[in-house]
């Protein structure tokens, strides 16, 4: 490992612990080093606050003239609330700019690194790149195409089963996987639940570990079956959305609307179609959507091409069960070549369970 | 780690190259040092051969005088083919005896410590106990209950399924995977499927790897629906014994006997009894038992609490489908508090695919 690799995992790990917090803006770190050593450090801590790399510029004062600076993403050319970054960096007098990854709007994309290579800076565009990307991947993909990136969440049995042929799924998981769900509740901007898992646990799906920030909280519901005196309707904790079909019952809908919850009826006249979900949460400004359905919405965001990223939780036990429900459902595909590969998966210990993160191969839909 | 572990990691890994070449006898290992280093190497190579102690011996000659002998399971006290090897250890003068866990049968477990210590020879017991019973974990069980240690093995997408609701399931896991299974395949003395696998896929049940020994093969067919032209009885690689019910066709049951293929009718009038195959398994000294069964045999074997070890291979993909078949069917446990709990359970990559492997919980049956 170079020292521009070293330099860089250390401006990754500061802007990392920051995840969840910088909404709707992306993780950014910062590191200036001279001869030496490290004299700044600098991090994006929230929207409307300077950049990364405002903060290790002031802490490195006089002492970034001739330094080199680390940026986890390209510095910005325009005049937003901070002013161009890579201004600030030619005015430092800097000598050298290592970036891990350019800006991922392909509108200003390369913009920054023009601007101080026009200023005679040198300019190492790649170290980490792909940590980089990674780490912002909700925000790079929001950015372009102003969908929610989806992240789809499921805990089963070794043997792919969320419940028993009885219908009983308490509990799968062991405690440490429970508060790993949480933590990723506080990630995202809104946690997603069809009306039957509101009629059988009556669930908070709050994110319930020390600062957690609560997501919205959005029911997939076609004939507004969902009862009135739901903790996800009357507990006030955070904001509950309803989609639902062109032909639901108005009278319920105006009495949920009572109650301060909003409802969006989707383009099917029966169902509630996927896709309007999706779009619209993008129109509302929402970046990133935690799915956490039954075997029949998993399947029906998987079909659609929606999903982004998929979490799955595997507890070292087995239920059994040709009647017992899995965790991916709906029709399936006809043939077993064309079943979705998941690219980049990884398992990972996680208390007595078994973590999976990977990523969908799309399939070439318009979202 | 002491020397004794490194010692002991060396004898148990020159006994685990033999994995499939000593049944029904267990993997050993033995090694001879002295104040100048290593002076005998030992591996047992097959039944009817001297065991790991009396190879290492020959080698060191007179080296053995003074010296330790590190041995990765309990040296023999009995006069078998070999003479017993305890008393070739203390014949040749060697001070003291490294051993990694006692012999697994009751009858005769710490003998041969006590016959070392008579002869005031040092005795440690215990070093690398846990890797030695592992490695030997199918011995340890048939030399003390005398039924097979049974291994389930299944291939499935992640999400449990092993075909698509229209059943195809050709290929679920990529290359590495089933070579691993012919690899597996090599190390049992029987491989057990359902007449379903035989009718839907003709297989040939081998071992497709260099010296691949090829296991006994067992069909549970309850009605002996069997095709008379399907390659298991037909083209003569291994044996192949058909498990039925009391009740099958003896017309048909003849026709396979013309064969040369063993039928046995288990006590069950219509089904296949699977307690009866595992003991019969036992009674004609099958050590070792590998199920490739679909999901109804599968569970019928956990139900039953005959499985001893399984090993799951998942391919990173995904089908979907309320009816596509998962690899543990029957009815399955009532309430998830019951599901079966697999020990010891690992992940570890192959090829693009992940390989589980753990030990379901027992639940006090007989065997």
């Amino acid at each position: 490992m170079s020292s521009h690799e070293f330099y860089m995992d250390f401006a990754l790990s500061n802007a990392q612990a920051l995840k969840g917090q910088t909404d709707p803006n992306p993780l950014v770190g910062s590191i200036i080093v001279n001869n030496s050593g490290i004299v700044g450090i600098g991090t994006h801590l929230k929207a409307g606050e300077p950049h990364a790399e405002i903060h290790a510029l002031r802490m490195a004062g006089d002492r970034s003239h001739g330094a080199t600076i680390y940026v986890t993403l390209e510095p910005c050319s325009h005049f937003g609330r901070t002013g161009p970054c890579a201004q600030a960096i030619i005015d430092a007098g800097i000598k050298r700019v290592v970036v891990a990854t350019l800006d991922p709007n392909p509108l200003v994309s390369g913009n920054g690194v023009r601007m101080l290579q026009d200023a005679d800076i040198d300019v190492i565009v790649g170290i980490r790149e792909e940590e980089s990307r990674k780490m912002n991947e909700v925000f790079n993909k929001f950015i372009v195409g102003k969908t929610p990136f989806v992240t789809l969440k499921a805990a089963s049995t070794l043997d792919g089963k969320i419940a028993t042929h009885s219908l009983d799924s308490k509990w799968i998981t062991s405690e440490e996987a429970r508060l790993d769900v949480h933590l990723l509740r506080s990630q995202h901007m809104a946690i997603l639940v069809g009306v039957g898992t509101v009629i059988e646990d009556d669930p908070e799906l709050t994110a319930r570990i020390p600062n957690g920030r609560n997501p919205l909280r959005i029911v997939l519901d076609s004939t507004l079956r969902i009862p009135l005196d739901s903790k996800l309707l009357t507990d006030g904790i955070a904001d509950t959305w309803i989609f639902t079909s062109r032909n639901c019952d108005s009278d319920k809908r105006q009495a949920l609307e009572k109650l301060g919850i909003s409802i969006f009826a989707t383009s099917h006249d029966t169902q509630v179609d996927v896709l309007d979900v999706v779009r619209t949460l993008g129109e509302k400004g929402i970046s990133s959507l935690f799915i956490e359905g039954g075997g029949t919405i998993n399947a029906a965001f998987l079909e659609n091409d929606l999903i982004d990223k998929v979490v799955f939780y595997f507890a070292p036990k087995i239920v059994g069960g040709k009647l017992a429900p899995t965790f991916i459902e709906g029709t399936g595909v006809d043939w077993m070549k064309d079943a979705i590969d998941l690219r980049d998966g990884e398992f990972s210990k996680m208390g007595k369970d078994f973590k999976f993160t990977g990523y969908p191969e799309k399939r070439g839909s318009s979202i």
